[in-house]
């Protein structure tokens, strides 16, 4: 293969992938986003390393494609997932449109972390059978059904993009969810600077000010149960 | 840390996370789902190898508090994450409860290794800003919101537990969701014997019989989309 799209995991240089780090170490070239951790940058022995940050998504897919062609080992490791709520997607088109082979390596998203980081379980027998996850970065501001949401049972995730919670949960709130419902927000979960805070609906995106990315915020029950075993533990 | 709760990934070996490996092969007893890549297993060369397949969940739990109680360092390996509709917060509750450190390691879940494997975009820009996921194998039937769930916009998963994907589909269509949306059913990503069947929300649950776990259905207009770019790659 001569591009892989590699998810870095939520942050920990451990909770990349076995195959991630082996193709990290091998590449030639790699294009990396702020939200991975230095040490896999490092593992990069021999590589021309390129950030992400600073370049449009256009950009970045015409340098996969143009190393690509010249037959270079190419590793665009991304955080968490290349594909939850972000756009891998793009990058594979660009990448199958130039008939360049590539390979997809999955990585542990930030959003199926937080159970074993954070002690929020995402589903739980009996209070939680289903989850609903809406991303927060998402371009448009009026794409949510807010009626919808608010009737949603279970657990609801807001993903990435603190930005917009204070709206997302206005919204929330107006349509008719309960203002009291217990709320978290996890911030850098296996980073060093990792933090929880947790309230309500209503005070949430308050509390979730100053926070560093990559961040989610979960509404549930199961919200009130954040209790950060690991956090500790990789601080 | 006595006791690991290791997330083995969605099935290839290589997509287990660095850290659990490095568990993994140093661990003195190793209990293991069905699930799990028997190269895994074999890489717990010194460990004593307990089959988890037969043992109620109770016994697990005993199982892991008895071993860690000696101090001995036990890797309990799930497949997937262990955390995402599974059964690792028992586990965890256990040994918390009886004083027993141990360390929590996500893996790749096979719910967001599904947009990489499968070609499968589980969020788009434009048809899919929301993302629900509902899980098959609960133990009550009744716990659905079926109307809810009809009207949710964007992508749902049902994740894993086939045998009531029948069950699944038949009450969203009597609740109002289009019998023609796209559907597909992915199973055993990732292993030698993936395979991607499509069709729609009324023919998916027929069309999915005969198929092996893990297996997950995805309901929505990305459905179409199924390619299945690495699947030829890894089989």
């Amino acid at each position: 293969m001569s591009v892989a799209i590699v998810g870095a995991g939520p942050g920990d240089a451990g909770l990349i992938t076995v195959r991630g780090l082996e193709l990290v170490r091998e590449c030639e070239i790699l294009v990396y986003d702020r939200l991975v951790s230095p040490l896999l940058v490092d593992a990069a022995k021999n590589a021309a390393l390129i950030a992400r940050d600073g370049l449009a998504q256009e950009e970045v897919n015409e340098l996969l494609v143009r190393h690509g062609l010249r037959g270079r080992r190419v590793v665009r490791l991304k955080g968490g997932d290349p594909f939850v709520f972000g756009r891998g997607g793009e990058e594979v088109d660009a990448l199958a449109a130039a008939g360049i082979p590539y390979e997809v390596v999955p990585g542990v998203s930030t959003l199926t972390a937080i159970p074993g980081l954070a002690g929020i379980p995402l589903t739980s027998r009996g209070d939680a059978a289903q989850l609903t996850v809406v991303t927060g970065t998402s371009a448009e501001g009026g794409d949510l059904d807010y009626a919808q949401l608010a009737s949603s049972p279970g657990t609801l995730v807001v993903f990435m993009g603190l930005g917009r919670l204070a709206q997302i949960t206005c919204g929330l709130i107006e349509a008719g969810r309960d203002a009291d419902e217990p709320a978290a927000v996890l911030s850098q979960l296996s980073w060093p600077g990792a933090e929880i805070r947790t309230g309500t609906l209503e005070t949430i995106a308050e509390l979730a000010q100053g926070l560093g990315s990559p961040a989610v915020a979960v509404i549930g029950a199961v919200a009130a149960r954040a209790n950060a075993p690991q956090l500790a533990a990789l601080a």
